[in-house]
């Protein structure tokens, strides 16, 4: 068998992603020493009974002691006070890594707190179902999808590959990109559609109590597909969008002025800019099931 | 074997939802004669090569001759003239049912036109999927799913017991409600949904080549579900939302405000807003699993 990618990894924050990541190191890389970190002791105790680390504990700082990589898989609200707290006890040559989905703001809150010689590697595994919770990982969850790294501009070219290397492992397509692009391209792709279900679901529940129940009954017309993507962790959106407000805002923005568009064409009876639209975006389908990413 | 429903069945419009219901007529009901009826030659040449119909026409005159009962299966805006066309040549007695998603254009288009001694029973199976056209359709797309009549006030009762025993052939659970409230709870479950879809996809296709592509490879992260909604068919998404504008624009006016009110807690870093909405839209999640239709 190869030498594992690291000898001994710690993972702060062990739900849908830090579990599943877990769950890849565990089938590849049996002799890596897992270590996982979360704040309640129930979440903990899933972890034992899944057997998917070797050791678990509530302490940040205890559980980077002798990393030599740091994963950082909690909401985004949690990153600036956990870097600054294990900042002092990390491992020198140490690697610490992310999944947040948000890049620019985990690089302004992690990386000053970190000490020299700590290497740090933005990353976003685009991969989650709308489960949470260490029960709800599963390895294969990674398979085909894209990670991408924002590495730093000094940042360490082998810390880099070895985090890739990582990723690999679980079956991801790993890409590098700036952080303020990636934080661009995830506005359209995942925070914008995010938002809209979340409205749109929203707005459905507060229809009243006799309506709510037949929009339960007749979801499978459309409204379905909302509700599986606005039962996502509500903690981890609330922080995704307040860490990445500005995209989101500008993009809501564009969004707010083509639903008045259409809006006006509904209103005016006008079905010639309807069917033209709505022939342009069956187009952009046909891309992502010819990118095999349906 | 048991008799079939009806002897002879007319479909008009043979796409998805027509040539699904043809696939379920031939599996449980092969004593039934199927006319298919289509404006385009290669529609019903596919479905010649599909063996799905006893006789294709592009006549609905022709199709509806001696027919125990005739679906409307095309968009909606074709109903009235459809309607008129065939009201003279429908056999005495003879039952008239739709699939459209708006019951109260499709009883103002069609129910005029049809002379004493017909019976129209309007319908809507709820399902569905983004393809189009007859090679799209498989006898398996509406089991488990609901089918909704809105029998007219002085409709026979008859005729919509064979009607629902058509749709319960196809494995549908039949239910009655009035059109004007069938139209209002499918603005919420179907309508909307797929406006906002159509409406982001749109939004993201805007923003130029170099995005777009990284839109497609990142698309897994929420954006995919929505391009799957906004590639159902235009021309019949266009009818329906015209067809239905009033509920539609009333729910558009609710969404547009509740967009506003968490867009402002974007804009003004209020987590408490975005985690209480985010948690609450979670619940009818858990509805629609409950109730099987996930």
């Amino acid at each position: 068998m190869a030498a594992p990618i690291f000898d001994r990894v710690a993972i702060i924050g062990i739900g849908l992603i830090g579990s599943s990541l877990a769950r890849v190191i565990r089938r590849d890389n049996p002799a890596t020493h897992i270590v996982a970190c979360a704040r309640h002791a129930d979440t903990l105790a899933s972890v034992r009974r899944l057997e998917i680390a070797d050791e678990t504990t509530d302490d940040p700082v205890a559980a980077v002691a002798g990393a030599d990589l740091v994963v950082l898989a909690t909401p985004l609200s949690a990153y600036a006070a956990i870097a600054a707290r294990i900042a002092p006890a990390l491992k020198p040559g140490a690697i610490i890594t992310d999944v947040g989905s948000v890049k620019e703001a985990a690089i302004r809150d992690i990386a000053p707190a970190l000490p020299a010689g700590v290497h740090f590697v933005p990353g976003h595994p685009v991969a989650g179902t709308e489960h949470s919770g260490p029960e709800a990982g599963f390895a294969e969850m990674f398979a085909d999808r894209w990670c991408i790294l924002t590495p730093l501009e000094n940042g360490d070219p082998e810390a880099v590959a070895k985090v890739t290397a990582l990723w690999q492992l679980a079956k991801m397509k790993v890409v590098t990109m700036p952080a303020d692009h990636h934080d661009k391209v995830l506005a359209v792709t995942s925070h914008l559609p995010h938002l809209i279900a979340y409205t749109i679901v929203g707005t459905a529940t507060e229809l009243g109590n006799d309506l709510q129940s037949e929009v339960v009954a007749y979801s499978a017309g459309g409204f379905r597909d909302f509700t599986r993507i606005a039962a996502s962790d509500p903690v981890m959106w609330r922080d995704i969008f307040l860490a990445n407000s500005d995209a989101v805002l500008e993009l809501l923005q564009r969004f707010s002025e083509d639903l008045t568009a259409l809006q006006r064409a509904i209103r005016r009876g006008d079905g010639e800019t309807l069917h033209k639209w709505f022939t342009n975006t069956r187009a952009i389908r046909r891309s992502i099931i010819e990118a095999k990413q349906a």
